[in-house]
């Protein structure tokens, strides 16, 4: 695999593999210019942006899910804080930013990458020491871009690892959205994807929908249809019955927590992929950056499962669908257990097998 | 399990056992009564009966879903043929109504139990010789009772067979509606639910949503919650994940067609249950009146799938949720191989284990 890559390497400039949308921009600079985010919440319907020129702006943004997705997130964060420092006085400098960085985090609060990038920009502005706050804007939409520069790296290195497998399969499937939406860059589970295409191989990509809240059919279809990419749509209840006729080789999907043994908690409905994928002898490989992995956790048992509200389930989309006084149960995530895992792509390597041993090796400390 | 099976049968009469709604009626005499159809379209929204006084009528209901499920429409098109006596002249009595017949054939040609149904009507009016009409259409009226009750009989006998089944677990997982509402008394899927429940046994059904259309949502939960049975709605890609935890201990579905070894096609998503439940060690148990085998057919491989326009599954829910022009897969049904199958329950008897063998015994010429 590894010679592989390395031609896929040889062939394309990473400037060649773009992501088929910005989802999070700087345009300006750093005294007058503004954050650009793609609004998601209005996809696939319309392509909007929202420019945000201070941390209200970013705030509700995060907030309402315009911006999602871990690496995304937290990109969006660090310009965001650039728009704080537009807006602050320069008697309070420091304290003022710093509790610009505490709101913008209060807007989402489980979302790790943005309490990560604010402490980052925030620790370098506390470096700076005396410098006056024009230099230190300029310092913090360098450092800003830096965090943007290093999530793209994060999803080339992934895509590139990626790639290989997926050129040499006619179909893939995918579940739910671990895209370049999701991310600064390419994306994860879907960066090889992007490679692969620029490197001029042809494949299709069935898209599980993912209900409850579609991100399947709304974004990565989104995304990879902008792109070029041969983007199918199907219902998660149909995955089974495209493996079934032959239609895919290999699934890959993202990962929002990945224990220290490779146990992988994702979306819901990964698992059951999973399930079928093994069932009809096809690879199973999770995409994710090394930041993923929580090596605290022994086994994907010790992963908290969330539980959402009805309303999702019973009028996800404008109608009612289910009697008014109906129970559901919904699980956000489930966990694939890492013996159902043929690999774990990651930007630091690939783990193959799937063990505790091996993810030590590849993302340890 | 026979023993058991007769147990159920001992405490407890057939006319304890009622279907939550009934689904299609016959409302007065034969010369001015009417057949009444349960809107299954407005469901779960609004319970709205209508009242059809001609065949225009039952043709109209039939070919918009307002009735659905094999053995319903049945039940339906007898009872729609007395209708179709009410209104014909006595000159022509008998070619007047073989054609009203073949007009209501045709507002769902490929439903067999239709066709069947009129032709039973029929052939018994054909039977009838010189009796005069008003004779015939109270002989009529009572051959389309008398199909009713078959079809009654038909799910009582499936659901004498499964309770036992039921009454042994906590959790039952079910998917798509092979309910009372797909048939004229207790359903198929369900008849051992309704068994179990009206023996006192208390248990939980997760219902499978069923995209693209449903049916397990806005149907089969809304009927189980009307008898009173712990009914829990769940997207179908959650259905591996309540198997993970232990929430379900057997499955239970419906068939659409069952070929001579016991593979059995059902809507899509059956197939993936299957393999989770197998995953799981939880027996898979599929329902249906031996009507529904078609031992003509070796095996699954011949069955042809139905593929469905995209609508369904990009603006199911009344808004778009897919990119404009995205490509959909959209099998609407599956194939559920007899080694996945712990046992069929037909109202002949159980076939347990599932060949060729056993499926020639229970429900063979």
């Amino acid at each position: 695999m590894k010679d592989e890559a390395n031609n896929v390497k040889n062939i394309l400039k990473p400037e060649d593999i773009k992501p088929p949308a910005a989802v999070a921009e700087w345009v300006g600079d750093c005294r007058t210019g503004v954050l650009r985010l793609l609004d998601q919440t209005l996809l696939p319907e319309q392509t909007v942006y929202i420019d945000c020129k201070d941390t209200p702006a970013v705030w509700e943004a995060i907030r309402r899910l315009a911006v999602r997705g871990a690496p995304a997130i937290g990109v969006a964060a660090a310009y965001g804080m650039v728009t704080a420092a537009q807006n602050v006085g320069e008697d309070n400098f420091l304290d003022d930013l710093a509790a610009q960085g505490q709101y913008l985090v209060s807007s989402r609060p489980t979302a790790v990458n943005l309490e990560w990038a604010v402490n980052r920009i925030m620790a370098l502005v506390r470096g700076a020491g005396q410098a006056d706050p024009a230099e230190i804007r300029r310092m913090m939409l360098e450092e800003a871009r830096a965090i943007h520069a290093e999530d793209q790296a994060m999803c080339l290195a992934i895509g590139l690892a990626a790639a290989p497998l997926i050129r040499k399969v006619g179909g893939v499937l995918t579940h739910c959205n671990a895209g370049a939406l999701a991310t600064g860059g390419i994306g994860t589970a879907t960066a090889g994807m992007y490679v692969a295409h620029a490197a001029g191989h042809e494949f299709t990509v069935y898209c599980d929908e993912t209900r409850p809240l579609l991100q399947g059919s709304r974004l990565t279809a989104w995304e990879l249809n902008r792109a070029g990419i041969d983007a199918v749509v199907i219902t998660d209840n149909m995955s089974a019955q495209v493996m079934r006729e032959g239609k895919v080789a290999m699934v890959i999907t993202g990962a929002d927590r990945i224990a220290a043994n490779g146990d992988a908690a994702n979306k819901i409905g990964t698992y059951g992929v999973a399930i079928a994928a093994r069932h009809h002898g096809i690879p199973f490989y999770v995409a994710a950056p090394y930041s993923t992995f929580d090596l605290d956790l022994p086994s994907g048992d010790s992963i908290p499962i969330e539980l959402r509200g009805s309303e999702e389930i019973t009028e996800g989309f404008g109608r009612r669908t289910a009697p008014h006084d109906i129970k559901t149960y919904s699980p956000a995530f489930g966990v694939t257990p890492a013996e159902l895992i043929t690999a774990i792509i990651t930007d630091r390597g690939v783990i193959d097998p799937v063990n505790t041993e091996n993810v030590s090796r590849i993302v340890g400390p």
